[in-house]
């Protein structure tokens, strides 16, 4: 979304600075989508994204109007922007406001939901669209733009969902649906690239493998320069303590270092979401407590901020581009055919989401059963695991634009109606999916019911020092009696074996407050752990 | 300063955005750049500008090496970047961070040195440089040149000087030195844009009436306007109370409304500078009442830290481009040229700078003789006024590029002489008199000795209810008997005419509790009056 002029608006005042319109109008639409949202807060359908778009709409309306339907766009789209300047804080954001206990709790439920799933979504969606489009008279896509569009289209938009579900009385919903999120975003991005880096000339047997291995790659190397930045900033922010002469100078060194781990990975050809969510991670997880108070506060209040209007500015983007009837005209399909193929593409993304969301929580449920923890995920809670993963949102148009035009401009007749398909499903998913979140959840969660729906209920009865909780114990008493010791050793490698998640996820606890916290920073470590 | 990439960094790897190496790289220099400023700060002689100045010169020789001198650049120079995203944040942190009280206690003051001030400077410097310049060689220039060279050099940097002077030991001294230098940048960009307009075909005795008129005029609407949106940011945010769902949109609301008011001044070309001034002071003033206690708190160091970023960025810019070897080649004059130039340019700042400082200092120190007051600026207070305002910074680099580039690149011999007479101009006074600052105001306010120098140990000791802030009471107490009244009216009528800017302010006060705090925003009113 790149600063651009419409002709109409070139008025003699600002010639000096084109730029000073655009952004004027968009800022003031940016206030009024902010007002807007606000007043409808609590309403029962509305969210902060339908808000948006529909303020996109109605200005793009009015500018189309004024431009005597010349053009719909205050701003001309540029994927670069979007890649550069608006996706990192949101994501960054997720990475340092994410509870992290939960999420590792359940690192291996959402890995499995947002890795696993993506590539069964993924590979539903390229063969549905590459089988039904041709039947629907809409051919000529190569074998990489069917990929993409599976790719495209696994990417979800769970902010809605996160909106309406409330962490304190479902926190396993929550984490899980908040997680997938992230890592779905992730996933779908760094598949989007490899899928770029496939030679279709040469496609043999091995080319799925080495997409896999492409992506293993991506995912792993991208994950430890995030972590390693993090680390980094949180070291210098301990070593040289800021607070000393400046806050400001703290709250500059957080805010440059994410970024800069953004940009490295891109520098680097990595995913610079994964990087720049983990560093979020990390930063929350140490560099937080290196800092004044004043700053901690400030840091996270302003990642959230930023985080909010890129999310805004992407959706109105989205409700002005609606309009956008160049596309429109140029797009090789008719009004009902693009309504047709929508719907083709509407129906893979449910079932490829169907298809993944159900077997894999069995299998999650399978996996805990043998565990003490009674926290399963029951039918209700996959239903809204599913329907949370349907709104398709800002990634899906970004790596749209990113597929199927040039800087935001397309002449050719097949990739404009890819990009019409794109925004009308995220359109139609927002919108209408979007207004039934809310009704769906709270016919399935009742407030009074959801809490003892969840582990909630468990975790706020049991004490400080549950059973679960003492299995960090044997490792932090050294000097015990050795038969005390061994019998906890076995004890604990029994636990290891039954709840592998639970387990490691205590040693790496001891680990962090034996050896991370100390370098790097971090409350002092209590024997109390919080429910 | 917008993002161009050097020829020689454009690897493989980043083709795909080619604004990430020098992000990167710039990132890394900021850094760089808060670590070093960080630990200097115990530092007797450098301050932050030195040091930016320093790592930007550094980097700028390792990338003329690494670019076998091809360039010093990381980023091109983009005088719209300036003006458009460097400039606001300083300029509104300045009004959002303005001790108020003080600032308007002194307005008449720091008005005087501000407006007055440029006035006899860039009078001085451009008839001393119209005059000098040709009996150097250096010809060429035109009537407009010089003018705008005159308002170039008259916008100070008193960033310097304000890091080092104490606001609680010397209240009056760094209330005039701060309220100084944003009403002087103000000033000098307004008259900058005022001789742009200037037809020189068709001059006659009405113009410099004309200038003055266009400057009037210039003032006083963008005052209006920031005012204006200053109030409606209040209003809404006092009436919608947004920290009810959320403070981030208070953040969001408060930050765009900001950035508006900047874009709202350069669309109708106002003085932007102005503009978002004001809006700071209102914004301090009423909105930050209005918002929840965290919002608060990150509002103020989010400006702080935009503002800190960005003066670092302009300063290591300013150190990259002392290396820029094409500028120099294309320049008029040699070296030696340049440095005599560069020379009388220096001697005429100082002349201009001391020609209004003293006369004005004894006018105001005998307009203060009638007043209760014994603040009165003494000799070494004077000294100091006079030394703040030498430094030459960031926005004499942006008039200059604005005057003499087209987008920092020129092919003029005389155009590329004066950018890098402006820069050696900018560089001397930095670093020299920057050096040479800490020392002095040491020399001159002792620590010990400076709280009694200055009216401070008066406030000190002054209970609240002295004097001079009865003043307010006569207006307070309409249930007094009439004679009281009376009494106290010409009491106050009195107080009027000895002290206009004093009592001025007491009605304001009792305005401003009367009628815009409580529609506005604001604390309680309270009778204790703050020293």
């Amino acid at each position: 979304m790149g600063i651009g002029l419409p002709e109409f608006l070139s008025i003699e005042l600002a010639t000096e600075h084109p730029q000073v319109i655009p952004i004027s109008v968009f800022i003031v639409i940016l206030c009024l989508c902010l007002v807007i949202g606000h007043l409808l807060e609590e309403n029962r359908w509305v969210n902060e994204s339908i808000t948006a778009i529909a303020v996109g709409a109605v200005s793009g309306t009015v500018i189309l109007l004024i431009s005597k339907g010349k053009s719909s766009h205050i701003l001309v789209f540029d994927e670069e922007l979007f890649f550069i300047y608006l996706l990192p804080p949101i994501i960054f954001n997720a990475g340092f406001q994410v509870k992290k206990k939960k999420f590792f709790h359940n690192f291996l439920t959402i890995m499995s939901f947002g890795v696993i799933g993506v590539f069964i979504s993924t590979t539903i969606i390229s063969f549905g669209t590459w089988w039904l489009f041709p039947k629907l008279g809409f051919k000529g896509l190569t074998a990489r733009d069917y990929l993409a569009i599976g790719t495209i289209f696994s990417s979800t938009d769970t902010v809605c969902t996160l909106q309406i579900l409330h962490q304190d009385e479902t926190p396993l919903l929550y984490s899980l649906v908040f997680g997938e999120g992230v890592v779905n975003d992730a996933t779908s991005v760094v598949l989007f690239n490899a899928v770029q880096k496939i030679h279709f000339e040469s496609i043999n047997g091995l080319t799925a493998l080495r997409v896999f291995g492409n992506f293993l790659y991506l995912f792993s190397t991208s994950t430890l320069l995030g972590i390693g930045v993090g680390l980094v900033t949180s070291f210098v922010l301990k070593t040289l303590y800021f607070g000393r002469h400046s806050t400001t100078r703290e709250l500059a060194i957080m805010v440059l270092m994410a970024y800069l781990s953004y940009m490295l990975a891109e520098l680097f050809s990595l995913s610079g979401i994964l990087t720049v969510f983990f560093c979020g991670v990390l930063m929350s997880h140490y560099a937080s407590y290196n800092v004044t108070e004043s700053s901690r506060i400030t840091s996270r209040h302003v990642f959230a901020m930023l985080s909010f209007i890129s999310e805004t500015f992407i959706f109105l983007y989205v409700g002005t581009d609606a309009l956008d009837f160049t596309k429109w005209k140029t797009s090789s399909l008719s009004v009902g055919g693009t309504l047709e193929v929508s719907g083709v593409i509407t129906t893979l993304v449910l079932l490829g989401r169907a298809a993944f969301v159900f077997p894999l929580s069995v299998l999650t449920n399978l996996m805990n059963r043998n565990t003490q923890r009674s926290e399963s995920l029951t039918f209700k809670h996959q239903v809204i695991i599913c329907w949370a993963g349907l709104m398709r949102g800002a990634v899906s148009i970004a790596l749209a634009f990113k597929q199927f035009t040039y800087s935001g401009v397309t002449t050719d007749p097949l990739n404009a109606a890819m990009v019409t398909n794109t925004i009308v499903v995220v359109l139609f998913t927002t919108l209408v999916f979007g207004f039934l979140t809310k009704p769906l959840v709270n016919y399935l969660l009742p407030h009074d019911e959801s809490s003892q729906n969840t582990g909630n209920s468990r975790c706020k009865q049991s004490a400080p020092g549950s059973p679960k909780e003492d299995a960090t114990l044997p490792l932090l008493s050294f000097d015990e009696s050795t038969s005390t010791n061994l019998s906890r050793a076995k004890d604990s490698l029994t636990l290891l074996i039954e709840q592998p998640v639970y387990t490691i996820h205590r040693y790496w606890r001891k680990f962090d407050d034996t050896y991370m916290r100390p370098v790097f920073g971090g409350p002092r470590p209590v024997n109390q752990p919080e429910c």
